[in-house]
């Protein structure tokens, strides 16, 4: 009936549609398939999770944004494993999809180091329903130190966040969030006792800016109270504390781990050469060695820059990658050979709250305070899936900056960690 | 330090806000205790259950609805009892607050009447995280369909709405979500194959409006293809079917319960005389009798009228009670009588669908149609807390009208009610 070739995608994250996307044109059918129904933007999960933003404006359906596609399908499942010899994948719920090439993008997953207590008592934030209940946890203690103030001294309103970019993002988001919005909520607390605290093991935040623009992020969470405690680590956790490298230990009961993740747990089920960090190995085309038609990016991919150096995991390595490999996809079906993929680094970005942010650009334009804040809000309603979402994230955020209130903070689900 | 009287409100929805609002200017205290952090609009939680809003935007976290007013205070708490004798609300974190006025405004829950199956299998639609969780069922059945179309035939496609208003008016929604929607996600289905079915024991639909405003009701259901089971009543429901009164059966995985409720648990622990359905008996003023100083109000309470037939468990009937009930504790703080509640019926409404309502106002004016729609569209804009919640909710039904697309269609926190 049909010869046309079959791309299985794997995994609807900013990899996976990208390439989805880039195929539109090919003379291929494009089967896309994730264990959920939506893209996550996972950039501002931790908006989610300090009730800034509704999950549903960060999520989008994978059938609606390609409506217009008519060369791809969606197959919603849990991928259970590949079988290369029959080039089918399985999934969960015992089906098979037979593909012609596949493309890894899984993306991470948190990881926890095997640090004593973190998988147990940590809160993950790497997916939608993990921001919605660290947004319930977090607002169910403050409702709980209002009731019982004496647990206050107890650390229920400690809060510590793990090192990296969105670390940074997290711990001056919600500082920003009890000082701005919870203060008047709760006006019989003295919310000068919510402690937020940056672990962080280097000597220093934000290691993909320069030294002025770290030390302007510092300055900016050091005025939002947030506690940067640089050279440490979290060396063990408890239901009711965190202890650091050193010794110290902060009562607390919320340690937010957004600091590690690694490949996808799919890459273990493959069967291929996995890099440090479960990350699978491909080569100078983000091909898979010896898997003809398989190709690995994004976050689960271990994809190298010309020096040999593991490029980072973030959505602008995985969307060109992505379209890199549409462009093989197609030359491969003209019989053309493989091109070596090149990652150009349009630079990085991280806000600490409101008017607060840092840019740094490929070119070296370096951006603080007001107008960088605003180059971030603007990039990232941009990259938001959607008019709507966009018109209502723009609402929401004037609307956060207008009145220092958040509409969202409601206790939803709450799926306790602990009894 | 204080010879303030203390007024407690339990449960913060109409009622309970509307009692806690007209206390503004009293000289008490006010403390609504609410097991949610959040008020629910009600009336619109099939419109979550169906995609078209957000929860975020028909919740509002109640410490922000109360930020200016300065008598009033919070507590998020399961009521479990009530000690008459000391004047305490018991709570089920341990905690016991007193009172000198109580106002019993918990609300409804439903009620299954004991039907073989339904408490076991059906949905009910009463809380978000209820309408949440159907969303979520109904669009991965959606997905289910896709990729095993064999199960169509056995049903996972028929969705049987139990009667009522809210039936009709999610039976409406169900429908016009599957034609208008879901047929443009799921090209390779065959979106006529979604049954929706509307199973009503009595002869009509909408008991509250006129003869004519039912026929209009009822055409406009017809020509979205809902299938309105007139006397027929939901006998017994299993994982995969409902059989009705006169045996016929439906394959179906979801039964969506809106029809029945009763008094909030809470009324069943109180040691009050209740009425069939478990309202707590209440005398002309609202008052509970032999209780002096408590009142219940709404849903919660068996008021009546002049006739002396119970009143309807809707939003005007609890928000006019707790203005009544304001009014009382303000007179007997000045040592005067109680006064009778009477209730004011502004007239009913109800939505089938895009351009499509029935309106009938007490003074007798009946609307239908596109004009009718726009009616109940305004009345409900107006009624929702929150100008930015207004805002978003304009902006995804303008979004919705005009595009025949819906957002928030995401699969999130699935808590299977089977296996």
């Amino acid at each position: 009936m049909n010869n046309r070739r079959t791309v299985v995608i794997i995994g609807a994250g900013f990899g996976g549609l990208a390439a989805a996307r880039a195929l539109a044109r090919a003379p291929v059918d494009v089967i896309l398939i994730d264990r959920n129904n939506y893209h996550t933007f996972q950039p501002l999960l931790y908006q989610v999770a300090t009730a800034a933003l509704d999950p549903e404006e960060i999520g989008n359906a994978v059938r609606g944004i390609f409506h217009d596609q008519s060369n791809f399908s969606f197959r919603m499942g849990t991928v259970n494993g590949v079988d290369w010899g029959k080039q089918q994948i399985q999934l969960e719920d015992g089906d098979a999809i037979r593909f012609d090439y596949l493309i890894l993008s899984a993306g991470a997953e948190t990881h926890y180091y095997d640090i004593p207590g973190v998988a147990q008592y940590a809160f993950p934030l790497k997916s939608m329903e993990e921001a919605v209940d660290l947004r319930s946890h977090i607002m169910h203690l403050f409702e709980k130190a209002a009731a019982f103030p004496e647990l206050i001294g107890r650390g229920i309103l400690n809060f510590v966040v793990g090192g990296g970019p969105t670390g940074v993002e997290m711990a001056g988001a919600l500082s920003e969030w009890f000082h701005a919005v919870l203060r008047k909520d709760y006006p019989d607390l003295d919310i000068t006792q919510a402690g937020v605290f940056l672990v962080e093991a280097q000597d220093h935040i934000l290691p993909a800016f320069d030294k002025q623009l770290r030390a302007n992020a510092l300055a900016a969470l050091h005025k939002r109270g947030v506690q940067v405690l640089l050279n440490k680590a979290v060396a063990t956790a408890s239901v009711d504390s965190v202890t650091l490298s050193g010794g110290t230990v902060i009562p607390t009961q919320t340690i937010i781990w957004s600091a590690g993740i690694k490949g996808n747990s799919l890459s273990r089920l493959l069967g291929l050469p996995l890099t440090r960090g479960d990350r699978v190995v491909v080569d100078a085309a983000l091909s898979v060695p010896d898997h003809p038609g398989v190709f690995a990016i994004g976050d689960m991919a271990a994809c190298q820059d010309a020096q040999g150096r593991l490029l980072p995991q973030v959505a602008q390595v995985a969307i060109q990658g992505a379209r890199h490999v549409a462009r093989q996809i197609d030359r491969f079906l003209i019989g053309q050979p493989a091109e070596t993929f090149v990652y150009r680094d349009p630079g990085s970005m991280a806000t600490i709250g409101r008017n607060a942010a840092v840019v740094q650009l490929a070119n070296g334009l370096k951006l603080t305070g007001f107008i960088a804040w605003l180059a971030w809000l603007f990039l990232h309603l941009i990259y938001l899936i959607g008019f709507r979402n966009r018109l209502n994230v723009l609402i929401n955020w004037t609307w956060n900056y207008l009145t220092y209130d958040r509409s969202p903070r409601l206790i939803l689900n709450h799926r306790w960690k602990r009894g």
